[in-house]
């Protein structure tokens, strides 16, 4: 890989230095970090980010639901292009996921700001948002800041959201005191960078994936009831055994990914809740969470009939009873094609391979482009790990994705000011 | 089933009114109780069972560990035969498991101790005993009191074992403040007498069991070791879920006890813990307990050939490292022949239909048998249910057992007093 040349462009001057100061927040042992959402470590990283935002001119404030903004304001009363992502995590993660693009927006935003030969944007004011508990992992659902923020979600059922010890985020909110807490102003556009957490550019030799869809999705709770007893004396014949169930369609679901083509369809469980969980006693309950991703509906309804057979087989053997409520479904769901051919033609301008991609995961951006224009940037991610410590982009692709995202908001904050939007 | 007539025996006065007020401590909607070691709902009825205690003549203490002991001196400095069981209980658990035998154990020797016509065993003291954290629901390992009391486990260990909060026992014992502790005597013979928990006496129509021996059992401590990752972008063929893989050992665990004759093995996962155990996330690892149980030696070690088999095709096909830990094993165990021939003379002496019974799971009986001669009796459980608040036994079959283990303990205490044992 070439090495990047830190003089063609400004905003990535100290983005590595700021990136690694960043990365101290929360790190841990094997190189990750563990930053979830408002606690102590997300809070002394968001400090941090206060002082980055200031020091480069701008000034901070946030909202009801913590979403933590870095406003640089041109010209009073203008429109904002927003850019951004989120700097909380899951246990023990990357220091990539979210916090990158929260950074990369900083960098490109304050440069913006700071130029001394103003583009025909300068009618467009210009912020950076670290969106709140994006990852989900403490408070559920995720994507949380950005969900109130568009609407959503209502800032009630979130503040109420608890999590493993029952504290609010309203009690986590109150704690962090994060001020002042002024009503955002008008945003026309935003743009988002993120690690790819695939490996598609890696494999393709892309250095810049232009998002065009997110994988469509059914996500499920799944609960199996049996019935409690002791391992020891309960005959076998005998048990309703509510985790035997479980580890029946934990199984057989992934296994069904077998059965279509290789990368069409993603199957997982999660957040596995087994009651009482106690030594020498049979599961009467296990709830868990069951999560069907594909780029193609068809498979996806297939996957779904699927389920209910492979539910159907294990109440059968396990003589339990499976309750299953879809919680979240959508289709492959398309980012706007007017952000994917500008993010291109910076892509071909700057001389940066790049190519057309889909998401899998969600994001935040998933939320801002149903409301304004949305431009949604990957930069690769080594293996495709993610949600890992060992989670890596490397640094000449972190810089050029700084400089993309740089030029994409200069090109859509033009677009803004001449109403082209 | 015929009407138990109570006037035969005066042990059984009063029993079904004091086990009703028992049930009460910790009950649950759902006809059960949840009395989770040292919890405040155990304390409580161990203040109530101090009450009854004093109330029938005996005077109560405990050792370091939690056991509560009610001792009824008839001959200052003379041995004791000690009767008992334990009356904590699982989360969600029946009102019969444990807590019927200590209250029984107190009908017989309050009984026997007032006894206005001193039978030949006068000579001998006689005690109940409430065993501290039988079940090892909250704190682990179970059979905590007794094992300490027996040496089989250290006082420093078990003082230190800590609940899901972090709470050690030493903590919780210093909050229960069980008082006063004092050096117990010297114990000549014990009995206890439990709810089955199986079903063999129901299916042979016998109401009391003798029990000649534990079944064999290997336990082990399982964790698979996986790799965290993304669940939505993670590829299928890229991933190492500890949650997979627990699911395929947890499955075919279960299936391989349809190889050997109904009956003649059981084998369960228990308490298992996933981490991170968050949505969207791939388990990175995954602890479970893993109890194989068997009378049978030969099947005991070929299930334990078959689980070996069983984690390596889990770790091949969900790409994970499995280590397991043999944490405890036993081979079939007898009770001594002695304490069953002597309960076997009892019931056939007051006309109650009684067989040999082995059980499955432990007793406090199994860690009192190694130091002195023990008698072990169960009563019938309807349909085998146990650690389930329907746990049930019925009240004839219930002042049977009192009746017999009154007798019991009267024969055991005369062999004590002529030096038979």
């Amino acid at each position: 890989m070439s090495t990047y040349d830190t003089t063609v462009s400004p905003s990535t001057a100290g983005f590595l230095e700021d990136f690694a100061a960043m990365s101290a927040f929360g790190a841990t042992p094997g190189g990750g970090i563990d930053r979830q959402a408002g606690t102590p470590d997300d809070r002394a990283v968001r400090s941090w980010f206060s002082d980055q935002v200031i020091g480069r001119g701008g000034r901070v404030q946030f909202d009801e639901i913590g979403n933590q903004f870095g406003l640089f304001e041109r010209t009073p009363g203008a429109p904002y292009v927003l850019v951004g992502s989120h700097m909380d995590s899951q246990p023990l993660a990357g220091r990539f996921d979210g916090s990158y693009g929260v950074l990369a927006g900083l960098h490109a935003v304050s440069t913006l700001a700071a130029e001394t030969h103003p583009s025909r944007s300068s009618g467009v004011n210009l912020a950076v948002v670290n969106w709140f508990n994006e990852e989900g992992s403490r408070f559920a659902p995720s994507m949380m800041g950005s969900s109130v923020y568009t609407g959503s979600l209502e800032l009630e059922e979130a503040l109420a959201a608890t999590d493993h010890a029952g504290v609010t985020v309203a009690e986590a909110l109150t704690e962090a005191d994060w001020t002042p807490i002024v009503p955002t102003p008008e945003i026309a556009a935003y743009a988002e960078i993120h690690v790819e957490q695939g490996r598609v550019l890696e494999d393709t030799g892309a250095t810049i994936g232009l998002v065009s869809a997110t994988w469509g999705a059914r996500k499920f709770r799944v609960t199996v009831h049996g019935d409690q007893g002791h391992t020891g004396s309960t005959l076998m014949s005998d048990r309703r055994d509510a985790l035997f169930g479980a580890a029946l369609i934990i199984a057989a679901v992934r296994r069904m990914t077998d059965e279509v083509p290789a990368g069409s369809l993603q199957a997982s469980v999660s957040q596995m809740v087994v009651e009482p969980n106690s030594p020498v006693t049979i599961a009467r309950e296990v709830t868990m969470n069951l999560d069907l991703r594909s780029p193609d509906t068809d498979i996806l309804q297939w996957a779904e009939a699927r389920v209910a057979e492979v539910v159907a087989a294990a109440e059968a053997e396990a003589h339990v009873r499976v309750d299953r409520q879809l919680t979240h479904q959508w289709s492959l769901n398309p980012y706007p094609a007017e952000g994917v051919s500008l993010a291109g033609g910076v892509a071909r301008d700057l001389g940066f391979s790049h190519r057309e991609v889909y998401t899998v995961a969600g994001h935040d951006s998933t939320n801002m482009k149903e409301k304004v224009p949305t431009v949604m940037l990957f930069v690769p991610s080594v293996e495709g790990i993610s949600h890992n410590e060992a989670e890596l982009t490397r640094d000449d692709d972190m810089l050029a994705g700084v400089e993309v995202l740089t030029e994409t908001v200069r090109r859509l904050a033009e677009s803004v000011d001449s109403g082209g939007n």
